[in-house]
């Protein structure tokens, strides 16, 4: 029997949470592979391998045994058959540069990550294949309804695996699907991958209308109107419509939109009570990656000819251009109409 | 300057609602209008004409003076140009028989009511056509993501007003648009009147797994899916899937879902908690509308070829044919596949 390798980059939240799923798998079907996780911090490592937790992000959740830490990013991939990236979004491309010399020909690259590489507007998918020179086939994204203490703790959980080639989507599949995690497949990467960008800045939306008391019937508004924008914009980009009302537009906004330990509606709510940006990256340890992204994702708009008025006020807030108790009339404000051009 | 009168029929929450939003809205544009409020309880509508307060229903919100309110059906309905309908689905038809020889000719007919007649499985639309014996285009259906209390304390609300004759969807939306209440017009009333009916059972599911503390994901697939189910419904029955997709749609069911309150989900959480039906509507003062039209739904997507698993689910706990705790697993238990048939 071959032993797989896979490692997995990135020992925040998700990162470790995925190690954990892939681990559990492997454990249900008694399938002989090796999960390295790369931490950035000896300290992160050594809890991880030593006593078997990760207590600044999956706090008292008992990792499985099998994950091996390491804070060497070249011997985390070397020979690896699977390399699932969990890092900062906007961090990536330095990582992939440090390791594109070391991988193995053929190798599948999972992606966790969600947002837009703000210099280029790229999303992650295309940011991994033009650094690591591999076939867009290669790249796996994997997003859904995916809070990730959620699944550390084994809830029930659905998720999308998206690549190009279905048979790649499927190899995924069949190391991420313990009894707890459900991944389906779908060929649709640029819907898949969209979904999980701007759900971070519609999350920012909702926040924000938390900070200004506004109810659940506005909400329940920005939501919808928010995945329509959305859905405009990948339809746009080449996506398709079935994706965004699937797990990874309408679950992921849904899952993120519910929760109020959200970082992104944590930022939004911030906001909206006033704070400025420099105020709330000084009090978030981690990063609200919509406040990265929302520019990136207004620009792609732009160039595409697609309005997005929600995504275009989160951006004007962020950067100081609109009073941020102006935005929930400025979002009820136009004229009334049709709500679908017939 | 001619008077407009309006009757609303029913004084809950809703119909209580709905009337200030008319009173307000007259009030806002100098408009002669006339609204009467119906009430099956004497001692409600004595509140309402004296203290302007219906405290069963919409708590310690002022109502303006404007609201007549009366226990007299035929009396609220004499000579009005439009009539406002917020009695429980179940019991429309019968109201509607009391009424039939009272119209004024070329009434507009607004139904607020979200259910299928259990014994035909017809909309409410359907069925105040059929029993006042008027045309379909007189009717106007009133959806969205419109938690009642929140828009009595006069928070930013949108909504869709659907009419298949834009004409009288535009009619009345010149009734309904105080500063705070926003709404859209839509000429699917299949779609919109559908959308309201199913999220109530929608609602119910998501409760169910609230009872049996299944988390934000697991409740994002339900969710998700649900409106899919709901969107495959509709779309057999004549709707557009944008309009699933809209305010009426999944704007009503992420409102109500995110709402503790929510009837549908209370009685939901209930069901997951173990509770029996009968327990549930003891305890309950008002009804839950899903636990009504669920069984229609089923019936009207069986008799039409559309699979509604989740909806099948809800049936089978209310009929005791399935154990909740076994919900879940049946909900994710499908084979991996594809998320969208390619």
């Amino acid at each position: 029997m071959t032993v797989t390798k896979i490692a997995v980059l990135g020992a925040g939240s998700w990162g470790t949470t995925f190690a954990k799923v892939l681990a559990d798998c492997a454990a249900d079907t008694d399938a002989e592979t090796v999960i390295t996780l790369w931490a950035r911090r000896a300290e992160v490592a050594e809890s991880i391998n030593d006593e078997h937790l990760n207590p600044a992000y999956t706090r008292d959740i008992r990792l499985p045994a099998s994950i091996q830490a390491t804070t060497e990013l070249l011997e985390a991939v070397r020979d690896a058959d699977m390399i699932v990236l969990a890092v900062p979004a906007q961090g990536l491309r330095p990582h992939l540069t440090q390791i594109k010399d070391e991988l193995k020909p053929g190798v599948l690259v999972v992606s966790l990550i969600k947002g837009l590489e703000r210099e280029t507007g790229l999303r992650m998918s295309e940011v991994i294949a033009e650094e690591l020179v591999i076939a867009e086939d290669q790249v796996v994204v994997v997003s859904g309804p995916n809070l990730a203490m959620e699944i550390a703790r084994q809830e029930p959980t659905a998720s999308v695996v998206a690549c190009t080639n279905e048979d790649n989507a499927k190899k995924v599949v069949s190391y991420c699907n313990p009894s707890y995690f459900r991944p389906y497949t779908n060929t649709d990467v640029i819907g898949v991958e969209m979904g999980g960008v701007v759900k971070n800045v519609i999350a920012l939306a909702v926040g924000m209308c938390d900070g200004q008391n506004l109810g659940d019937n506005s909400k329940a508004s920005v939501i919808t109107r928010g995945l329509a924008e959305t859905t405009r914009l990948a339809l746009k980009l080449g996506g398709r419509a079935e994706t965004l009302a699937g797990l990874a537009g309408l679950g992921d906004l849904v899952a993120t939109c519910a929760s109020p330990l959200s970082r992104n509606r944590t930022a939004g709510r911030m906001l909206g009570q006033g704070k400025t940006v420099l105020e709330i990256q000084t009090e978030m340890k981690q990063v609200a990656e919509g406040m990265k992204s929302a520019k990136a994702v207004t620009q792609v708009a732009r160039s595409n000819g697609v309005e997005m008025p929600i995504c275009e006020a989160v951006v004007r807030v962020l950067e100081d251009r609109l009073v941020v108790k102006d935005m929930a009339n400025l979002l009820l404000s136009r004229d009334l109409k049709a709500e679908v051009r017939p």
